[in-house]
């Protein structure tokens, strides 16, 4: 079907009350689509994102498709976006795959998992390592067709009142961390909690944590986080280049002809593309700043630490990939693209960001 | 005006006629637009990714433009690219900056210079950091709207007929090299020579050369130069993350109205995230199968020798910047913009590839 056949509604609408579903809303020729986020409205990086992919799908289709981008809680609440798209009661979200585990341990890793992929080399094992098509398998249970659509890059480890030089250090920590970076540290001995962005502040101020991650140095900075702690570790070993994702309702991604599945994949992987450009040139322009008022001590994991997080990491990842026969498949095929992805990435980028260190 | 008004073609007619300027073929409400590209017709990679924005322009609009691919030597031979959407005898390229430095050196800084950006920091330095604009000033005196538009990512250091061990050996040696690094080698005393790609393998068979860089496994290997010699040297220091680009005549790109210049530059930053994604999956397959088949020596340039390097391309990308005033301008912003994202890069990705690599 042609985006011009399409325009007249009538095919749409006949097969959406076919099936009984709530048809998606068409209006003189336009078609109107709910986006919803698991971020705040003035959130930077990600809700920003999320805004730029509406605006640019409403662009590049002269207005016939307008996305309206509702954050969390003003349509449904927060980690409900998943269940809502499943649903149909929102025809996308803007998400972390993370965030939805309870249904698939599976899903960690579409978004990020312990000493896993970079940005790039996500984007790799998705688009031509299998990725994608173990993807849509995945989240097609739910009637959801999901696509890569932003990325942080590469965090930093974490905010810590005190320095940590050894496993040792771990035992007893009160650690803010989610994910299977957190398994990872309680394997450590450490007591994880989860906190939303807001209270981490006031709970590192009032000593009820010891430690928190939350993304890097622009992020962390706008929540204030330098003010209330003076050692900021790195790298970031539980999410190295953290994806999020765009997941439409199945029946709404198949309302759509090749050309729009198309263009909503390229504003998708521009994104991608957009929001780690931005991710990493406010992260440097922070880090500056933060060097330059001096008052935070920027370190290095220890490498006996950063050994212990990658030997527990292997079995967490496995854990994580042990599930049903589809978790299987896509630890199979991640542990497939990794292994000459790693040997690739040393021998290409690690080596020359080292070379360029030699100065 | 939005493109239902651009598609009557009145207005866009009516402007290039009274600009004495060739007007975009307009047929049937379907505007026609030539791409002229300087790879060959089956090269994968860079002709391929070419020809996927070319075709998704034409999906994202569903068939309202069309974009004709034309390999090198179809249309206008290869290199006059560049000079072809300048004058407007084509409306679009897909190139190399680089390629272009004889209008001025400036260009190389959109492509690749000695110890530059990554794939990621040049799209960073680009969206982010005021590439863009300087970029739009210096393409803009030819008339020239250029975009991001595709990535080889990190290349390989080359292919030696022997081992290189220091400085010393650089001396007199034969080595195919263009563009700025070929410079630095030129003033260690290599004796440096240009080729087109397929002239390599024979040079290298035939004793003409001793050395020789490409691109990375995949597409250096598809020319066969791991049956013609022994060694492979990483990482590249002259090319650690090229980008490509694609210039659109200026006033075929003021023709279009925001929402189609909106697509055209998310079409361009989607295909350069998906061709760098393909670059490394491709690459990092090939290493595989050349780690296998076990007959060349896959080697890291000493220390000694990177060292070297840097120190004489510091100087070299600072000639580069020294020309007119535009120049300086654009070396003064990639220099600011590359001092906190090295520091950046040096805790968050490099650290992590190296916290990686002590499994």
């Amino acid at each position: 079907m042609r985006r011009r056949d399409l325009l007249t509604g009538a095919g749409v609408m006949a097969t959406a009350a076919s099936a009984s579903f709530p048809a998606p809303a068409i209006s003189q020729g336009i078609r109107h689509l709910k986006m919803v986020t698991d971020w705040p409205e003035d959130m930077p990086g990600l809700q920003a994102s999320a805004v730029r992919f509406a605006q640019t799908i409403g662009a590049a289709t002269g207005g016939r498709i307008k996305v309206e981008v509702f954050a969390a809680g003003s349509l449904v609440r927060a980690f409900e976006t998943f269940d809502a798209v499943s649903a149909g009661v929102a025809d996308m979200y803007h998400s972390f795959e993370g965030y939805f585990f309870s249904k698939s341990p599976a899903f960690h890793f579409f978004s990020a998992v312990p000493f896993g992929f970079t940005a790039a080399e996500l984007l790799g094992w998705v688009r031509y390592g299998g990725g994608q098509e173990l993807w849509d398998a995945l989240s097609g249970q739910f009637d959801v067709k999901p696509l890569l659509a932003c990325s942080t890059g590469c965090q930093m480890g974490g905010w810590f009142t005190r320095e940590v030089r050894s496993p040792e250090d771990y035992k007893g920590l009160r650690y803010r961390m989610a994910g299977p970076g957190a398994e990872v540290l309680r394997r450590m001995g450490a007591v994880v909690v989860t906190l939303p962005g807001g209270e981490i502040m006031p709970a590192l101020k009032s000593g009820a944590i010891a430690a928190s991650e939350w993304i890097g140095p622009w992020l962390d900075m706008a929540l204030g986080l330098h003010q209330a702690v003076g050692y900021y570790y790195y790298p970031a070993f539980h999410e190295p280049g953290s994806g999020f994702s765009v997941g439409i309702n199945k029946r709404v991604w198949e309302s759509f002809d090749d050309n729009d599945r198309r263009l909503f994949e390229t504003v998708a992987t521009s994104e991608y593309a957009q929001s780690l450009a931005e991710f990493n040139a406010n992260n440097a322009r922070s880090l500056r700043k933060l060097r330059e008022e001096g008052t935070v001590k920027i370190l290095k994991f220890d490498d006996q630490l950063l050994k212990t997080f990658l030997g527990i990491s292997k079995d967490v990842v496995a854990e994580i990939g042990s599930g049903d026969e589809l978790a299987r498949k896509i630890y199979a095929s991640y542990q497939q693209f990794r292994a000459p992805t790693v040997d690739w990435g040393d021998i290409s980028e690690r080596a020359y960001l080292n070379s360029r260190g030699l100065a």
